[in-house]
């Protein structure tokens, strides 16, 4: 931690800022400067945080020098990338992609099973598929709930894929530990950390979205409230950040991957649907996912994604999914990695 | 509605358009253009939206005409701002300026107390203080629960002042609902369905903060959850947005307020503590949204930062908060309002 | 300056940064961490930034202390705002308000005459007008260019109002400078380094707007440009950054005013008009920026904006500008200010 | 065009818009909705941006339905990438992959042919080289000038590379004119239209970089002013953009890449070295840019970024270029696509 005083900062501002440290017991080291004076406190990071240095007379900035999160950090892992399997396929670790495909929503048992066999036989790792769904509007539809639960577990007893789905509301924890392989967080509750603790206890592997405005520090301190549960198996996803543009719905912020991997022992998928809301972006945007070196990616797919009831526009058409799957294989197939 | 075709766009690809809009009953006019077809849909908005136009051959784009929430809209209070009572004090309506102060935290009772007497001898309209604080990292300080709630209201005894405080957690119902005035929902669950339903359930005033990367849309469909409940005091608090600057925490969208003002009847608060970060910035931004029209602010004070558990360098200081609130209320005054 | 290793650097790294360090014989200190090891740098900020520490072999991040303008700085200024005169108005200093009005582009003479009148009598400071526009289409309307100094010249003639106009391009210097009072940056231009260091020797007053997606730290470095050519009197103009929000056209960051009243030295304008895009929002604004402490706003105004060939909708009607620089007036009168 | 009403908009209101719109020849239908009476323009939008509408009494919004680019749109082009030739390399059309890589400065002439010998020897396309260099403090190294363009065409005669430089200044145009084979167009420079144009008329290939917080629209819109001189040989680089994220020097933004695969037929550059700001994830970004389709990169090369005068965390060593290049060029062979 570094506390950089104002130029005008006087002597006495200088000690009482020395003596307030000095109290959590950090090594503090005085740094005169030219135009200001800084302070160094090596030590103790977190008892320094809580010392409200920040609201002291004569102090500018409180600059951090250690990262704030702690659990998910590279270090903490000793430089080694976790890996995990679900239901038998491996996550993370650098030798497998990991291909997650459904649809936004199930809508009724036979569109489902319709999707799940295309996905299959396109050769996914994982099926993905709605119960619940966030609506940014009350009055919209909301996911069919229980049964649709049933209808994926149906789908996971047919085609032996695991079934990843949503979890947002605590209420729904029973329902969430009994039928998801995978429970999903989505953007929207990134930060609702009454939902990441519960999540942390249902032992199940998890699939943390970033948040639309979340910075990657924030989303490895989310990913802190799942790991403290005891719960090692987390999946962070990027999803699309908010940003000045609209011409895509969000902005894919490709470059976290490679950022994530320098910083975290978590593997990283990507969410090429949601981020462009575009079917003709999803598969550039899902081979990239492969090239810059994501551990996966997770697609929505719909045999008519034009009578889709939720995001139609962003689903690839069932048909067209063993194609889009062996394109960006081949694209994580260059640095040696099989799908999972 | 409106649909835009691409500029290849075919008869029959607009046939289709105009076959599938029709069975929602909406009137449909097409309208062929230099480069492109448009095709409006006069009528039911909803209905078309779940048609999933936008995934159907030739669509470009698909352009909302109608604004996407309901209850919160100025039209359906045929213009007229809406205004309520909280334990006597008038929110909203354009008479009054509703002043909310108080600690970030309920650290102990001494210091609450102390706060809640500062705030009410400078003329304060609400007390505030956080029982349950959210934090971004698993690991930092989150509040005194329900023995924080038990203080406030002890502060309230005392001074007369009503309560506003956090609501994060459906856990925590009975107990909000028990000692709270106001609930507050905090940006980071601005999104939070579960949360907001129950929220509109508990038959208290909600004030609930813009997310922090929530558009002013957005912010309306999610009073829109609160408001269906039949819950019809709803303020809206906006308290900075993320933007790519980093001089301030968060960027506070002024400008937001008189916009709001054109579009919904609920009254809007400003936050400039959590906006700034920075006490020094509280007082100037405090008078601005005064001037820009706001129904009122809330701030943070302590009566002695420096050694406040949470938030120190934003918080006001005790004894500068009666100078402070009258500097605020001049402003307010100088178009007929006063202090609730 | 702060170099901060990563957490496996070891001591031949440290030994190689500290002995860089020391060719430009700043003061080291060595800080060994928890986690990683810091180091500071004691000195010559500028010397430092220059050897490429970023990219050495077990650098984490550098950490700049001291900010990265020099002349714009308040301590440069001995902690005193600037003030000075255009045409005997003043600015800056915490006396006066400085009201510019005028219409976006001048059109006519009869137009910009009448304009000037209507300001002239409403108590403006000075008049605004564009004789060169910046336009992102090359299909757009440019202005009339030279014969619109003309006639703002004659405007000023009549009704002794200094005259703020846009330099856009090197090859109008001469014009600009035989015309204008104020030669206006725009924000585009912000970072047009070779525009900025002409606009410096004009040897006039200098209005530089912050760019649509500029830090203010850059807003400061690029007033630097215009101050290192030995002009003193530069006006920064805050109007409105692009963010993720579209409900108005850029958001006024109306925090930048306080916030720039604690590191500058120079007076800061505030344009209300470019920043909302809409009339409506145009009075809140300019009241919102006077009761923040802004030492000025710039408005356009039209007599009949329906017809204007530029930025209609933004244009307050010349009818309502006596009315609305009075409210206005009437907010920057409460911290006793008058209009310039 | 459609202009939408607010919902109070009387008869009278939507008349005067109808006959305003009438003015311009263009083709009027009224569609009376719900809630709002939506107006439609069909024929000439040029016409109707400069009516002014939205200043209009119960105009709510103008909603644009026709792109604001024209020369750089698909369409214009029949649905054809554009290809051309710059000294014998084939960019566009997607049969080949630009790899243009060197310094980030000209430091001086052993620097410039040393890393020149090594990108030819890994297989680059062109060589980059800054000459004049923007900087966002006054006080910072600016480049060599003219006698860097001499070092640069020595370079290109003993490699055959041709040479891609910086145009910042318009009175530079005969120098760069003179040297460069690709006149570069900064993202600080995208909307300095005076130097938009000098560039069209040179005579050159344009890469024109994409402003830093610059939609897709105005990118395009930036290329239509080079475009109408004539000049046909336009590049498009996406080299980040500025969002809220601060662990990467700026957000890339690869999902622009398909995007503009689908709306205009100029090629497509990627630049990871500024995006990213660190060598580290300046591989990985660049196998995704030609994963995601891009017709080439632009990369940063430096023998001893350690000692680098400008921008040296960000440039590859010399020593990894060839394995780097050919890493990137396996990607890009997937869809049978070769280095140019």
């Amino acid at each position: 931690m570094m506390i950089v005083m104002t130029p005008d900062a006087g002597e006495a501002e200088i000690a009482a800022v020395r003596k307030r440290l000095e109290t959590t017991g950090v090594h503090v080291l005085v740094m005169p400067g030219e135009l200001t004076t800084a302070i160094g406190a090596i030590g103790d990071p977190e008892g320094v945080r809580t010392l409200g240095l920040e609201g002291m007379a004569g102090v500018d900035r409180v600059v951090p020098i250690s990262r704030p999160y702690k659990l998910a950090s590279l270090e903490l892992n000793h430089h080694e990338p976790s890996t995990f399997e679900v239901n038998g396929r491996r996550v993370g670790g650098g030798s497998t992609f990991c291909l997650i495909a459904g649809p936004c929503t199930v809508e009724s048992r036979e569109q489902t099973l319709d999707v799940a066999r295309v996905v299959k036989a396109g050769g996914a790792s994982m099926l993905r598929g709605g119960a619940f769904k966030p609506r940014t509007s009350p009055f919209a539809f909301k996911g069919l709930g229980v049964p649709a639960l049933e209808i994926l577990a149906e789908a996971r007893e047919e085609t032996g894929l695991p079934i990843v789905t949503e979890f947002l509301d605590t209420q729904h924890a029973d329902a969430i530990a009994r039928y998801a392989d995978v429970v999903q967080i989505g953007a929207r509750n990134m930060q609702n950390y009454a939902l990441l603790e519960v999540a942390g206890k249902l032992g199940k592997p998890v699939l943390l979205k970033r948040g639309l405005s979340s910075s990657l520090d924030e989303l490895l301190m989310a990913a802190d409230y799942v790991l403290k549960e005891g719960n090692e198996r987390v999946m962070l996803c990027e999803r699309g950040i908010r940003t000045f543009e609209t011409a895509t719905r969000f902005t894919l912020d490709l470059s976290a991957v490679p950022w994530l991997k320098l910083h975290t022992h978590l593997p990283v998928i990507v969410d090429p649907s949601h981020a462009s809301g575009d079917r003709r972006l999803v598969e550039p945007l899902g081979r990239a996912a492969a090239a810059v070196g994501a551990d996966g990616i997770i697609v929505e797919v719909h045999q008519d994604p034009d009578v889709a009831l939720c995001d139609g526009p962003q689903a690839l058409y069932g048909r067209d999914f063993a194609d889009f799957a062996a394109r960006v294989a081949a694209h994580a197939g260059l640095d040696g990695r099989t799908v999972a």
